[in-house]
């Protein structure tokens, strides 16, 4: 059983990173540390994102932003200030919000006596409040933007930085400041903007699958779960090694509700003054934690090539003079070509030092794929090839499995079998969470069985049925650290869970199985 | 003369465009309006970037940061707190930005009694800050980045929003919140840290040029326009149309400032202990700013082809459904074939508009072509081509420019030379600008012909000598509202302008003219 909590020193395994087994907690840490992603900064709860972890936010963001243009959406900037008067009209918006808010009081800094502090007379007649979402600042400009059914359907999306003000915070995961996008549409009827909220689950899903390759359930929240001020919140979910949920991203139908506090009205086609009918969705930099606890081991990170920042570090080995300009220019030949493939590739060529310095840095940052160029490889005309992970047999030795992981071609054939080693790695990694997902996922019918999964097994995905209420999900979380992650889509429930049934606590009817899971 | 200050009622000129002669300060706001690039927000100096705006700013970013890679530069992400002791750290820095901070000292909201305010029993320990620049916080964190010579240079850029609180704001130009790019360096030696500053003076001059068509002039700040902190600020400063410059960019040379209120010392490779030298360097969205004021006419926004979302309009014109579907067809094919050639194109095809209203659109957002397809041009197999904007005939109607900025070609000569008219176009507005900042530069050596150029000349760049002090600028400031916008490299002065002299005003000795202007 995973031990969490247990808060023990870590133990230096490779690189000092903490084992799984030992405490999932720590090796995150640790994984995160050793491919420097990011790292705690002078302000409490915030990160710094170091440059390994932000280059793979910005192709994260490429990814994303494609997919937002291709259909149909197009950026823009709001600020980052909301009067409070502002936040404070939606107002279950405002109240899911309140404990939880960076508030901006005072505009000028005063020097008395050798002491800075705000300047008592810059106080502002109205707090500003740091966006912990753009509904309400987005929605009051949309009311200039829309007069007609011409203008709709309106498809904004703005990537930013939000604030909540988070007490216990875990580096990705949750941050009192992240990054993050937030799309804002606004349609004519109430069946397009569903239509929305759905087709945007579906390119959350798309990317979490098919570029961080890990599998996820799409579903909807039960309504304690939404998002203040929606009427329904989807959400794709995906499972971390320690067989926790996290939530990877949401999508939000908000009926008319941001439209009715902004007064944000359009003339139909039919002449009639309506109300507009919205969506919000978004996804953050929690996607990187979602990625680092989905795929790595106790090396370090591991990442799936097609969101590597680099695919492929060349590593050139020699001793003498002489071999260093000879592997040089292969190096650098492999380099030209690679690259010539559209591939994200590194040459490392740094002096001062070794070889092995140099795989233990690549190997700590995820890199799918090395390229080894020694003096033997020239005289053979091959290269040698080192994936990152290779698929696991269980029980086999470190040793064992890094010889499996590293291959002699021949140089031409090397060439042209890196894209499709790199779509295998890809695709490897998303069958091996799937697979690790079936085997955490159960179909469970029993409060006996439920508990003997999560305190027994490792828990993980629990498909069960559900008719309690607010407080009977409260005595679940108390009792086993669960909660509700959704209510999956048809499609997503595997056959073995479909149909109706009785509640595993109340033993009332049920329509459908939801899952249960502990969760970050 | 330009009356800036007038405030007349504007007049209805082409799409309610003010003129640039009846008053400067209304056109820009007019042209901002029609092209849809910006507006101003609920809060107080915040403004909204529309989509259109972002566009160009997702350009212009993708412009730079290509370039900040290409010189070894890797992104990454600060928080946006500072707190205030480590702000306060470097003294000069905190005094000269203390008057304009946003202050956060509260962290969650209370309802009482229907009133929803700050809750005093979530008063932080100590402020934070938002950071007007990122200097302090970052180099905070250099200190767990730098042991060692082996970690220098450490090139590091940051994309974020930035917050001073500006009294009088103006879109674009100075606005509260805005958000720019901030590099931040550390080098072993004060050669290449200076060495740094001058390289990435040189990338901002390029993509003002090349990118923005925009030529600028390159110089080094007085001292009491320095940045905060530093020892040298170099800036590129443009001409906009109304005469006055504009600060474009600036590169701040730091020397050990900041590494020594943070503490951050390397182990040199002689084996001593010594402070890191360092740089920062940053633009803002206030490009977006310069780029209208440089360029636009009294139609409304003009884009240098390279920095536009949309280079070539197409605009399909049919009456008869029949003529529709062949038009259509063309139109499509065009647009493939355009887009095939790597260009941005936008095929506009909504329903219910007018070609007219089409025009008016792409004609207000600055779009460089528009290509328009009718039943006549497919009878003919040509192309009608309508640049945005064509080289100035002084005196020339309305009418016969528009005629001349009309082109009708055999369709395969269309499709072969758009990329070229679209070069031309770049090229035209980069020396016309430079056309335009030459006929308002003046060698001035009298204060008397000083004075006839700034009050009755409409002024520009004064390139005068100067020996003054700090008093004597204010005076000059008040008589003339001009400043010392730089100290112009070497290279950036014309002939005419070489050599040493006296001062305008005092009579002394000067080694090198300065130049004075107006300024946004």
């Amino acid at each position: 059983m995973i031990q969490q909590t247990e808060k023990q020193k870590p133990a230096a395994g490779e690189g000092g990173i903490t084992s799984r087994a030992q405490d999932y907690g720590q090796w995150y840490l640790d994984v995160i540390r050793r491919a420097q992603l990011a790292e705690h900064s002078a302000v409490r709860g915030c990160m710094v994102i170091r440059p390994h972890g932000y280059a793979i936010w910005e192709k994260l963001q490429r990814e994303l932003d494609d997919r937002f243009k291709e259909t149909g959406h197009q950026n823009a900037y709001f600020p980052m200030f909301i009067p409070l008067s502002l936040l404070a009209k939606e107002e279950t918006h405002a109240a899911g919000f309140a404990k939880e808010c960076a508030i901006v009081t005072h505009y000028r800094l005063k020097s008395k006596d050798g002491v800075v502090a705000p300047d008592p007379e810059s106080k502002l007649d109205e707090p500003l409040i740091i966006r912990p979402t753009s509904e309400t600042i987005i929605w009051e400009q949309f009311k200039g933007w829309i007069q007609s059914y011409r203008d709709l359907p309106l498809l904004i999306n703005q990537w930013c930085n939000i604030v909540r003000w988070e007490m216990r915070t875990r580096l990705f995961l949750r941050t009192a400041e992240f990054l993050w996008q937030e799309g804002h549409t606004a349609h004519a009827t109430e069946a397009e903007a569903i239509a929305e909220t759905e087709k945007m689950l579906g390119v959350y899903t798309d990317v979490a699958e098919n570029i961080l390759a890990v599998p996820v359930l799409r579903g909807r929240k039960t309504a304690g779960e939404r998002f203040a001020g929606a009427l329904d919140t989807y959400c794709i979910e995906g499972m971390m090694q320690d067989g926790k949920a996290l939530q990877m991203g949401t999508s939000h139908y908000l009926g008319q509700n941001f439209a009715k506090s902004a007064g944000v009205q359009f003339l139909s086609a039919e002449g009639r003054l309506e109300y507009v009918y919205a969506s919000s969705w978004g996804v953050s930099t929690r996607l990187i934690g979602a990625l680092i606890m989905a795929h790595s081991d106790d090396t370090g990170l591991i990442l799936p090539p097609r969101l590597a920042p680099i695919q492929i570090a060349i590593v050139p080995i020699y001793k003498s003079d002489e071999e260093k300009v000879k592997v040089l220019v292969e190096a650098r030949a492999v380099f030209a070509e690679l690259k010539a493939q559209g591939l994200a590739v590194k040459l490392d060529d740094r002096e001062g030092f070794t070889p092995g310095a140099k795989y233990y840095e690549w190997e700590g940052k995820g890199v799918p794929l090395r390229v080894e160029v020694g003096p033997k490889d020239l005289e053979k005309g091959s290269l040698c090839l080192v994936r990152r992970f290779v698929k696991d047999i269980p029980g086999e030795a470190d040793q064992a499995r890094r010889k499996r992981a590293k291959s002699f071609l021949p140089r031409a054939e090397a060439m042209a079998s890196i894209k499709t080693i790199l779509d295998e790695m890809q695709k490897e990694l998303l069958e091996r969470a799937r697979a690790f997902r079936d085997s955490r996922s159960r179909v469970i019918d029993t409060i006996a069985d439920f508990e003997r999964f999560f305190k027994e097994e490792g828990g993980g995905f629990a498909w069960v049925h559900w008719a309690g209420d607010a407080a009977q999900e409260e005595e679940m979380a108390k009792r086993f650290e669960t909660s509700i992650r959704c209510i999956p889509l048809p499609d997503d429930i595997p056959a073995a869970a479909r149909g109706a049934g009785q509640c595993i606590l109340t033993g009332k009817p049920s329509a459908q199985r939801v899952v249960m899971a502990k969760s970050y």
